[in-house]
C-alpha cells in the first residue's frame, strides 16, 4: 500500500505515521491487511517523520501542482487528509481559508480520480461543522449549520468527498474529529488551542489563559484515541458508512472545570492553580458554537472508541508527550 | 436599485425580469420598497428579455472574470443568482457541473464582497440538496445528504452563502426551490423535465414520454409562483432567515398520476392519453432520490406562497405560456 498523508508534519500526521509504520500493515481495496510499502508525508513545512525507508517528506503548498505531481508519482492507493487552516487563523484569513480547507482539498480528490482505481480518502472533518441552536446531546442526522469559516470549509470538503464518493472517484469517508487534546508544543491559532494549553503550561510550571469560562462544556479525544479512530475510519468498509458518507468521531463531553479538576487530581492543586480565567470573547464566540456532546452511534458502529475519562487523557500526554 | 439577474435569458429569468420591471421597485437595503433603476441579465446567451432603457443583456461565461467585471460595472445593489448547469447535465458532466454551480457562485460572491457595501444576494438552490431515506414530509432542519452532483454542487452554494453572509460580506439568502412546471419550450437536461413535457406536449398534440411511474410522488411550482417566492426570499429581511441562511421554498406533493389527472380534467382525455410510460431508470434514479413533500414552516413564515393544486398549474400554463 502507498498512503498519503497530508499535514504529515503535524502532530498528528507524526503520530500517525509513527502508527503506520508499527502496525506494517492497512486494510486494501478489498478490506484485508496488506503492508504498508510507502508513506508519503506532504506538509507546508518537511516532517521530521520516522526514520524509515519507506517515509518520503514533501514540503510546499498543496494548491501547487507539481507538489501535487510529486506527491501522487508512482501511485497513491489511500490518502489520509489531515491538512488544514485550523480555526481561527481560517476565521481571520478567509481567503486562505477557503483556500486551503476547500481548493486543496478539491485538488487532491480531482489527483485521486485521475488514478488508475480509487483510493481510500479519509477526509479528518470537524465537530466544527456544526453550530447554531445545538440540542445537548448531537444525534448522527443533525443538519449542519456552521458559525466559523472553518467548519463551513469543512463542511465544504464534505460535500465534496461525498459526491466524489458516490460517482466512485474515490473510496471516500469523512470524520468528523472533536477536539485533540492535550497536545505538545506551543498555542497555536486554533480557537481550541486553549483546550491543550491549561494542561500542557501548568505541567511545565508555567500560567495558562483560560479565554472560555469553567462552565464551558467540549466534546474531546486524546491523541492516541483520534489516531486509532482515524485508522478505525480509514479501514471499515463503504458500506458501513451512513449516505452522507461521514461520521462523528466518538469522544468525551467534559466542562473546563471538570478538565482543570482532572488535572487537579494527577498533578495537585499547585499545577492546577496555574490555570487563569482570562475571557477572550473572539474565542468564546466560536467555542460556544461547537457542539457540546454527542450520540456518535454510527462511529462506534465502525469500532471507533472514545477515552475513558479526563484524567485518563492527562496521564497519556504526561507519559507519551510531555517533554522530559 | 442597480439589480444583477444571472440566468437572466432562461425561463424564471425572464419571467423575473418582467416581474422586476412591472413592479418598478424592490426591496432596498432597509427593507423600504426602492426604484430598480437598472437590471442586467447575464446568461450564456443574450437575454430576448424586456424592451426596457433599464435592461441590458450579457452574453458570456460566468466563470470569465471579464464578464464579471462588466456585470458589477457601476456596482451593484442586489443579486438573483438562478444561473445553472441543471440536474441531468450535471450529473452526466461533472466537471462543468462543478464549475458553473460552484466556482461561478464562489466568483460572484466574492465579486459581490469586493463591492463598497454587501448587496442582497438570492441564491436558487434546490430540494435536490435532500435525499437518501427521507421521511415523508421533509422538515425544515432536514440534513443535507443529495444524491445527485447537482445536488451536491447546489449545497456547497448554500455554505458558500452561508459564510459569505455570516461574514457580513453580502446579505446572503439561499432558496431551495421545488420543481418548477410547467416550463414552456423544449425538454432540458433537467431530470425533471419531464414534469413539464407530460403536460406541454400533450397540449400541443404531441406525444409526451414519462420515465418515472404514477406514483412517483414529487415537489411542485409553477412559475408565477416561483417568480413570487423568489422576490418574497429576497425582500424578506435578513433576521427572518433561520440560521443557515436557507428555506425551503413552499410548494404542492402531486402524484406523476395526479398531475396527468389533472390534465385530463383541464383538456380532457384524448389529450391525456398522449403521456406514455417509457421507465427511465437514469431519471427515474435521480428523481427517487428528491424529496416528495415538505413542512416549509420557514418559507411560508417568509412570505412564500404555494400554489392551490395541480389544476390552477395546468390553467396557468395555458394561459400565460403555452404557444397560441
Amino acid at each position: 500500500m502507498r498512503i498519503l498523508i497530508t499535514g504529515g508534519a503535524g502532530f498528528l500526521g507524526g503520530k500517525l505515521s509513527a502508527e503506520l509504520m508499527a502496525r506494517g500493515s492497512i486494510a486494501g481495496a478489498d478490506g484485508g491487511p496488506k503492508a504498508v510499502e510507502r508513506l508519503t508525508l506532504v506538509d507546508v513545512a518537511t516532517a521530521s517523520g520516522p526514520r524509515d525507508p519507506r517515509v518520503t517528506s514533501l514540503a510546499g503548498d498543496l494548491c501547487d501542482a507539481a507538489l501535487l505531481d510529486r506527491a501522487f508519482e508512482g501511485g497513491v492507493d489511500g490518502v489520509f487528509h489531515l491538512a488544514a487552516v485550523v480555526s481561527g487563523e481560517a476565521e481571520a484569513n478567509f481567503d486562505l481559508g477557503w483556500r486551503v480547507n476547500v481548493d486543496a482539498t478539491r485538488a487532491l480528490l480531482e489527483r485521486c480520480r485521475a488514478l488508475p482505481s480509487p483510493p481510500r480518502f479519509a477526509f479528518a472533518s470537524s465537530v466544527a461543522v456544526f453550530g447554531g441552536a445545538l440540542p445537548d446531546r448531537v444525534p448522527d442526522d443533525q443538519v449542519l449549520t456552521p458559525q466559523s469559516s472553518y467548519g463551513a470549509q469543512k463542511a465544504v470538503g464534505e460535500m465534496l468527498v461525498h459526491d466524489f464518493a458516490r460517482k466512485g472517484f474515490v473510496d471516500g469517508r469523512s470524520l468528523r474529529l472533536p477536539t485533540v487534546t492535550v497536545r505538545p508544543g506551543k498555542p497555536n491559532k486554533a480557537a481550541s488551542s486553549f483546550a491543550s494549553g491549561i494542561v500542557r503550561e501548568p505541567l511545565a510550571g508555567v500560567e495558562a489563559p483560560c479565554p472560555v469560562d469553567a462552565a464551558t462544556r467540549m466534546w474531546l479525544l486524546s491523541p492516541r484515541a483520534a489516531i486509532a479512530n482515524l485508522v478505525a475510519g480509514y479501514e471499515a468498509p463503504a458500506s458501513a458508512f451512513p449516505v452522507s458518507h461521514a461520521v462523528n468521531v466518538p469522544g468525551i463531553s467534559v466542562t473546563v472545570g471538570e478538565m482543570i479538576d482532572a488535572l487537579r487530581r494527577v498533578a495537585g492543586d499547585e499545577v492546577a492553580r496555574r490555570v487563569a480565567f482570562r475571557h477572550d470573547p473572539a474565542i468564546d464566540r466560536i467555542v460556544r458554537t461547537w457542539p457540546r456532546d454527542f450520540d456518535a452511534h454510527a462511529g462506534r458502529a465502525l469500532g471507533m472508541r472514545s477515552d475513558a475519562d479526563f484524567v485518563s487523557i492527562v496521564r497519556q500526554y504526561i507519559e507519551h508527550d510531555m517533554p522530559k
